[in-house]
């Protein structure tokens, strides 16, 4: 299949880990994927970036809480759940930007301390109880920019 | 855990599929997310509604694409490959907007009059050759909207 090519078409480049983490941290929110009934799931969520993991918080009962749950069971026999975090700083118009992807481990912050860190800087949009924070171990980092070529 | 509850929290509120379906082809890219050597992996990507169906362009041998062509050789036991793709239009100061989650089975089209409806009007935003048009037909579509309580 060929498109006639766009006269200003762009060039993708890698971007490194460090890069990509600080980028993640230059916004509030991203999308949280993982596998919830053999299904890929996704969900929208806003996160900080804590003590070099993606921190977020979810409800009891959603889905990634029901996933981590079942694990925590042993319903799913993992030695671990993976999931991974996308965000993104995209122009529709101009075509440039810049996409992170984070794969790795998550689990359910219980430290009091954290917590209470946590809370103070990663506050829920919406007005349901959001009672489970979750953080995402960096194992895999992957980033890209859309620029001019 | 407890935050404090911010003044002007938002409440969540379900969309209907035809109206997911309706914001879906208000935007231009979303996320096609998949399962990659049993990891699950995410990709920001343009893409058309095109006959009640979600039209994405890949790069062969991109992850999606290689999926996909695992699948049809039988290496991945599964009737089918099974994606979600998501979409979303979030303002993160006003923390309102929605979010469209579509599930369902990605097939490589191949019908050549189709493939060229479709490369009239999905043009690739990178320079390199997105040879292969994919078609996610929504099985599950859930969707939400954040707004003002």
């Amino acid at each position: 299949m060929t498109a006639e090519p766009l006269a200003d078409q762009r060039v993708l480049r890698e971007i490194g880990r460090a890069e990509a983490l600080d980028l993640l941290a230059t916004v509030t929110y991203g999308r949280v994927v993982f596998t919830l009934a053999a299904l890929p799931a996704i969900r929208p969520v806003n996160h900080v970036v804590d003590d070099g993991e993606i921190v977020i918080r979810t409800r009891r009962l959603a889905g990634l809480s029901t996933a981590l749950a079942d694990h925590a069971d042993g319903a799913i026999d993992q030695p671990d759940l993976v999931v991974a975090y996308e965000a993104d700083h995209l122009d529709p118009v101009e075509r440039t930007g810049w996409s992170v992807v984070v794969t790795g481990i998550a689990t359910v912050i219980t430290d009091p301390e954290r917590l209470r860190r946590i809370a103070e800087r990663l506050h829920p949009w919406v007005d349901s109880a959001m009672d489970t924070a979750i953080a995402i171990a960096p194992e895999i980092v992957s980033g890209m920019r859309l620029v001019t070529g």
